[in-house]
C-alpha cells in the first residue's frame, strides 16, 4: 500500500513551523508495511488545498492530511475536501455533545464558543475519527472509486494519539485485514541507547560494526542523553526483519558494553527509578545549577512517587547553607562548585529527606560565571547511599544543554553505581 | 516571485530525519519577498524527482530542490534533472581542481576518492553554485523558456551556507536587480503570545479580528504554553509592511487584553524573572507535582540567580510535613491537593528561604491518582508574598502537559499579581 502526505498550513510553508507531523506519520505507516511515496506541504488556501489533494489522489489514491481542522477561520481543510468529493457539510450533533461535555469537564467558564460548531461540521458520509486529546475530531472520507483521504489534526499531540487510536487500525484493515502484515515487506529499526561515551570513542569501541552490523545500516545519533545507535532493515517480510534485527542487536550490545542502558526511546530516570524500586531504595535530589531539571526529569514518570521523596533546589549559597548545612567555610574554601560542597550536598539531602540515596548536582551552566579554573560546563556530581562518590564533568553546549547533559550523567552515575551491586 | 521546494531523500520520506531545510529556505526567501507556494518531498527515485520537478515547473517556473548532490550512487538530483532539461552530463575540471585542494588542505590521508568525480559532473550550460562548506557543489539550471531549477545539498551547514552567498543574490537578481529590496514586498509576521485562555473563547473574545485584522491573516496556534496569536502581511514593500503589522498588533493587544503576555518568542519565565528584578524581589518555589519542574524553567534563563534562590521539592508527604512544616492535620483533613495546602507550602517556602515571592505547586498529574473530588488535571497554585492568593486549574493532556501548564499557570499567577502593583 501506498500512502500520500499533505500537511496544510502557512505555518509550515513560511517556515514559522518545523513539520514533525510529516516525519512522525512515515515513521508509524513504515512500521506497519505502507510507504510513504510523495509528500507535500501547501497553505491555508482552498484552491492549493484542492490541487495538491486530487494531485495526490491520482497518483496514489490514498492520503493522509494533517492540520486546518481547528475552529478559526484559516481552518479550511474539511470544507475544501468535501466539495473536492461534492458533499455536504453537515453539523454533527454528537461531535457538538461531546465537545459541550469536554467543556464541561474542563471547568471552562462562560458560556460554549459558537466557534466550537465549525469543528462540528462535517462532510456528509464522512467516517469520524475520535479526538481523545483534543476539540477537533479527524475526518476520514472516500469516494466511489474506493480512493481515500484521512484528515487529522496539526496538533502533534492530538496527530499522534489519533493516528495510533483511530486511523492505523483503518489502514491496517484496508491494507489488507489479517496477513497483510506477514506478506508486506516492512523498513523496521531498532536504536541502542548509549551514554558516558563520545561518538568517535564509541565508534572506534565498536570497530568494523560501526559500518553496519550483518549488512543492517547503523547510524549513530548523538544527541544531549548520549549517543543512539539505529539499526535499520529493509526490504523483508516482517518476521524476518524482526529476527535480522534481533540477531544484530545482540551483536551490537556484545561490542557496547556498560555505555548501553536501553533501547528506543528508553528513559534513564525511569530506568533508575525501576533499579530503585526493586532494590526498595529511595531518591532524594539536592540540586544547585539544574534547578530542579534532575527532580522534574524523575517526576516525569508516572509512578515516581513510590521511589522519589523530594529535594532541595539550593540555587542560592544562602539555601545550601540555611536547608542543606553546608558550612560557610566549606564554601569559602572550595567554592560552590568543588567536590566538597557536592558530596555535602548529598549527604544532607539523604539524611534530611530519609532516602537511601541522594544525588546532588552543583557547576557553572553558563554563559557566564566561568574562571580559569572553573570554566563554563564544568559540572560536579555526587551520589550519597551505600557509598558516596563524586565525579567532575566537562560539558559542553548551550546552559540548556550543559544541565541537561549534568542531569543525565548525574542518573548514570546511580545507574552504575547500582549494576555493581 | 513563486517558488516551489522540492526536498529530496528517503530518509526524509522516511521520517528518520526531520526536514528542516525546507523551513530554513521558506524564511530566508519569504524575507527577500519571495513567496513559498508549495512544497513537495520525494525519495531518491529518479521518476518521482523527475515527476516532481515538472509538475512544479508547471506550476510556478522556479523550484529550488535540496539533496541528493553527494558522491554515492543515490544521489540522482543532478542527473535527473539535466535529463528532464535535455541536457547532457560533462565532467567540469574547476570543480575537480576545487575539491583536490579541498582534500589537501583538510589533510585527509590516501588517495583522491573516485567517487568524488561524480560531484564534478555536471548538467551542460548549467552555472555553478559554489560550496565553500563541503565538497558537493550547488547547480542552476534555466531552460529556454526562462524557467529555472537549483538544487542545493541536503547537508543543512551546507545548504545554509550556498543560500547565502550563491542562490539569494541570484534569486534577488532575477526578481528584478538593484533597489529589488526596495521595490520588492516581502511575507512578514508578528506574533503575540496569551495564556489563560482556550482557543475557542479566545476567538470569541477577538470577534470580528478573529477573521483578520486590517486585512491581515491571523493564524492561532495553541500550545502547552497558551495560544500564539500570529500576524502575517504580505505583498507590502519592508517598511509598509511593519507599519501595517504594527497597526494590527496594536488592534490586537488591545481586544485580547491581559491575556497577552509576550511577542514573538518571549518567555514566560523570563518575563517574570525581569519584573520581580525590577521591583527587587527574590522569588522560591515549592513544588509537589511539577517535582521542580518551574524550578528549573526558571533557572534555565541566564542571569536568574540574581532573583531566584531556590526552593522545596515535596513530592512525598513527609517532605511537606519535615522541610515545609505543613501539619499532618491540614493534610489529613485537606489532603495534600487542596487550597490549604498549596497556601501553606508557599508561605513557609517564602519565609524559609527569605524571599519577597513564593509560588507552590500541588496537584493530580496523572495519569493515575484521581479521584472524582480530586480528578487528574486537577492542581492548585499558590503564591505568598505581599498578599497570598490560590487558585485551582483543572488542566488536561498528558503527565507532562498537565505539569507543563501548571507550571505556565503558575508564572501566569505572579505576573498578573505584580502588573496590579
Amino acid at each position: 500500500m501506498r500512502i500520500e502526505i499533505i500537511t496544510i498550513g502557512d505555518e509550515l510553508l513560511l517556515g514559522f513551523t518545523i513539520d514533525t507531523n510529516a516525519a512522525h506519520l512515515a515513521r508509524e505507516l513504515a512500521a506497519v508495511g505502507v510507504e510513504i511515496v510523495h509528500r507535500t506541504t501547501v497553505g491555508d488556501r482552498a484552491d492549493d488545498i484542492t490541487r495538491a489533494v486530487s494531485e495526490a489522489l491520482d497518483r496514489t489514491g490514498a492520503v493522509v492530511t494533517t492540520g486546518g481542522l481547528g475552529p478559526t477561520s484559516d481552518d479550511l481543510t474539511k470544507p475544501t475536501i468535501a466539495s473536492l468529493f461534492a458533499r455536504r457539510m453537515i453539523l454533527d450533533e454528537t461531535i457538538v455533545e461531546a465537545m459541550k461535555a469536554r467543556w464541561k469537564t474542563l471547568k471552562r467558564t462562560g458560556p460554549f464558543p459558537h466557534s466550537n460548531y465549525a469543528q462540528a461540521m462535517i462532510p456528509e458520509g464522512a467516517v469520524i475519527l475520535v479526538n481523545r486529546h483534543g476539540s477537533a475530531p479527524g475526518i476520514w472520507l472516500d469516494d466511489d472509486r474506493s480512493r481515500w483521504v484521512a484528515m487529522l489534526p496539526g496538533v502533534p499531540r492530538e496527530m499522534r494519539g489519533m493516528l495510533a487510536e483511530e486511523l492505523l487500525p483503518l489502514i491496517v484493515a484496508r491494507a489488507g485485514a489479517a496477513g497483510a502484515a506477514e506478506r508486506a515487506t516492512v523498513i523496521r529499526s531498532r536504536t541502542l541507547r548509549t551514554t558516558g561515551v563520545a561518538e568517535s570513542a564509541l565508534a572506534d569501541q565498536l570497530g568494523d560494526l560501526a559500518r553496519g552490523v550483518n549488512g543492517l545500516e547503523l547510524a549513530f545519533l548523538p544527541g544531549v542523553d548520549g549517543v543512539d545507535l539505529r539499526l535499520t532493515v529493509r526490504g523483508l517480510a516482517a518476521a524476518n526483519a524482526d529476527v535480522a534485527l534481533a540477531a544484530a542487536v545482540m551483536k551490537l550490545r556484545e561490542r557496547a558494553g556498560r555505555c548501553v542502558y536501553g533501547e528506543e526511546s528508553a528513559d534513564l530516570g525511569e530506568i533508575v527509578l525501576d533499579m530503585c524500586r526493586r532494590r526498595s531504595l529511595h531518591l532524594a535530589v539536592a540540586e544547585s545549577c539544574t534547578g530542579g531539571m534532575l527532580g522534574s526529569r524523575l517526576t516525569s514518570v508516572a509512578g515516581s512517587s513510590d521511589v522519589f521523596l523530594g529535594g532541595v533546589i539550593a540555587y542560592d549559597n544562602s539555601v545550601k547553607r540555611k536547608w542543606l548545612g553546608v558550612s560557610s567555610d566549606l564554601l569559602d574554601e572550595h567554592g560552590a562548585v568543588s567536590e566538597a560542597v557536592a558530596l555535602a550536598m548529598a549527604r544532607s539531602a539523604r539524611e534530611g529527606m530519609g532516602a537511601e540515596i541522594a544525588i546532588a548536582i552543583t557547576g557553572v551552566a553558563g554563559p557566564d560565571g566561568g574562571t580559569a579554573l572553573k570554566p563554563v560546563g564544568m559540572v560536579w556530581v555526587a551520589i550519597d547511599g551505600r557509598v558516596a562518590e563524586a565525579r567532575c564533568l566537562h560539558l559542553f553546549g548551550t546552559r540548556e544543554e550543559v544541565r541537561l547533559r549534568a542531569t543525565q550523567a548525574a542518573l548514570d552515575m546511580v545507574r552504575r553505581s547500582l549494576d555493581t551491586h
